[in-house]
């Protein structure tokens, strides 16, 4: 609930998609989560989400009653070339005007067809008839367009259903155009990104700074797969002042964290390594057992990674520990290839193997089966070797397979963000 | 559209979701998506989804309307024992009843602290503190009781938020109680899993199957990255003779795709790729480059793939696709590193270093940079090593690197499921 109702000035949308797709579950609405993110970040409070049939009547009543409720609807899908996408018909029925040819979209349709060798034919042409009344926002990703109506003092919004071309008609034309006819007030936002840390001990342990936030400045703990964010939002009379005093708090609350606060602003942990490394002009490459790949995966997700990460070694069976990575036969014999001395002998043999500066392994018990009393499903052994530097750790990471994996590929990185930070 | 309105006794359902963390985008939806997909398969049309706010006046408002319009109401959220939780007292002041304690969820909850070692504080112990006039649907797996009601000739039921608490409480309860109550017509279902093929041209392939199809059974595209479920759906009067009709017409479908048909019912193609090998005694192995570590991660997701995989390189790094791989340095010197042969060569390397049977190598330019004229971004050489065989083949993948990296991905393990199966 924090960060709303904090001033007057205070708009209410609501969102509408349009598309039995979503209602099936063919595929999941990933589209309002984003703009209830970004809305909220502006001071716009989401105070419904709908989805509604491809049918014209389903879509007017939502749109009667939601008008009732907020003063903001954004709407998105149906907007398509084919019989089935009526967005467009019954916004024009709605508003009580025409669907005229816009020249301009036209061209572009044109030019977009073009380019692609495909020929414009005329159920794609009639994507350039859009109502009278409204403010075309033009979009440069694809063939659907924005529309903006004012009605009644309030604002409606279509626009296309694809994600790429939403993300790109909110961010460029539509966030900027209310921020400008809304005269919502001057915000600042700031994003401490933390990792190694569960939630509620990072409220703990900066209870004390949250207490003295002034009422202008909201805190939202936002967690994600391995990482907690936390947004700083101020809103007053005057960006400047509210970037000063949110930046300040935003300072000791970094200090307070220490090497756990490794970014800000959405940046990820992965990045966050790269750009040390880059600075130190170190490399890094990976031993990896029971993780099976996805820390690699994670780490190349990165544009530009190979300038900091050589590759690795899915040492999946005990003969690729040997025979690759050099583990010796005795140590698994002896400790079992979940333990202490083989991650510490797989991190060390990448090493050495890829001739980088840093090492990681992991070798544990990803389940179902597997386990054993002494080594429950969910144990994971770390090992780390880099310059001048050894570290290892056993954590035993829950009994779900996926979940093992996913938490165990960033407890490893982590650990690393913490050793190149010594 | 296809699926819908086709037995009289049809029933319409909305959802909806109480909180403030869909809203703001904390979280995705991904409840609803696989609600509307159960409820689909059983013959239930969900019409409307909605996420409204934590408030007592938001969600009787949202009750209202949905039951005007639908006959089943599934609700999702808002029982947990916190006081933001209002869910269960706005059903009871809804439905004009009152909350008692119930013993037997009492003591399942005391059982559940016990078996934690944790306190049964009096805030959890009213989480046995339910409606009078709802049937309860007891929950195995979290401390938040399901509530069925009967309202006026239809019904509502409440769930919790947490997705596999939900589902456990769908898949055991709720679809089973609706199938027997309301003698919903009989109903067989066959999915068939298909990779290597896109969506129009699948429909291209099957076109005259698909017209004969009779009446009572009905064909649904359902794509995924990497693949495209086809479901056949069959409703009537006699389950066995669905099942007959249905499986004839499937058995038609899967002679025409063919080898591009890997499975059924959900099942994945590195599953289908796993038993394969199993029957055959077949290992596998892998040389990642522009996949870093991807390929590898989706195998070892599959329990039990530590049986037939037996682990890889992602040699990011020309020096690791020399030195691990043994790529001669005149191959990649010659013909870069995105190339027939170096692939080719890769392949080879990873199956004779680790005493596989089959290797599978990738190299290629994921971007955002690296591309040039001849090999533009999205450029991705497969090359495939295994008993008497050998392929190669470059394909483009776009120019997104989160999608060119997914796409590669799954597009090889297709050709390694083609190969196996020659």
């Amino acid at each position: 609930m924090k960060g709303f109702g904090y001033f007057s000035s205070e708009m209410n949308c609501e969102i509408i998609t349009v598309g039995d797709e979503i209602l099936i579950g063919q595929i999941v609405d990933t589209n309002s989560a984003w703009m209830g993110e970004q809305l909220s970040k502006i001071g716009v409070r989401v105070i419904r989400i709908s989805s509604v049939q491809d049918k014209q009547e389903a879509i007017v009543e939502a749109l009667h009653q939601a008008f009732e409720r907020a003063d903001l609807l954004l709407m998105t899908g149906g907007l398509g070339p084919t019989k089935d996408d009526i967005t467009k018909h019954t916004l024009a029925a709605f508003f009580n005007t025409q669907l005229i040819r816009n020249k301009e979209v036209e061209a572009r349709l044109e030019a977009w067809f073009t380019k692609r060798g495909r020929v414009l034919k005329e159920v794609n042409r009639m994507q350039a008839d859009l109502p009278e009344s409204c403010t075309v926002l033009p979009n440069f990703m694809g063939t659907a367009s924005g529309m903006w109506f004012n009605h009644h003092g309030k604002i409606l919004v279509s626009m296309p259903g694809v994600p790429y071309e939403m993300k790109h008609l909110m961010e460029t034309q539509v966030i900027p155009k209310l921020l400008e006819e809304r005269s919502l007030p001057a915000q600042f936002h700031h994003t401490i990104m933390t990792a190694g840390i569960v939630e509620s001990a990072l409220a703990e342990a900066i209870a004390d700074i949250e207490n003295r936030l002034p009422d202008f400045i909201k805190l939202a703990y936002l967690p994600k797969p391995g990482l907690v964010r936390l947004r700083l939002s101020a809103y007053g009379a005057d960006e400047k002042s509210l970037k000063v005093a949110t930046l300040s708090f935003a300072g000791e609350i970094k200090t307070r964290i220490g090497v756990k606060a490794y970014g800000v602003n959405e940046a990820s942990l992965t990045e966050s390594i790269g750009i040390k490394l880059l600075e130190k002009q170190q490399k890094l490459s990976l031993a990896e057992s029971c993780t099976g790949g996805l820390v690699s995966h994670l780490i190349t997700s990165i544009p530009g990674s190979s300038a900091w990460y050589e590759g690795g070694v899915v040492s999946y069976s005990n003969d690729l520990k040997m025979n690759i990575l050099g583990v010796p036969h005795e140590l698994i014999a002896l400790n079992g290839a979940v333990s202490e001395p083989v991650v510490n002998a797989m991190a060390k043999g990448i090493t050495q193997l890829t001739g980088t500066d840093w090492g990681i392994a992991l070798s544990g018990v990803a389940g179902p089966s597997g386990g054993s009393e002494e080594k429950p499903v969910g144990t994971v052994w770390i090992g780390l070797f880099g310059p001048n530097f050894q570290f290892s750790e056993c954590v035993n990471f829950g009994d779900q397979r996926g979940l093992v994996i996913e938490r165990a590929a960033w407890h490893a990185l982590f650990r690393l963000w913490e050793a190149i930070n010594r």
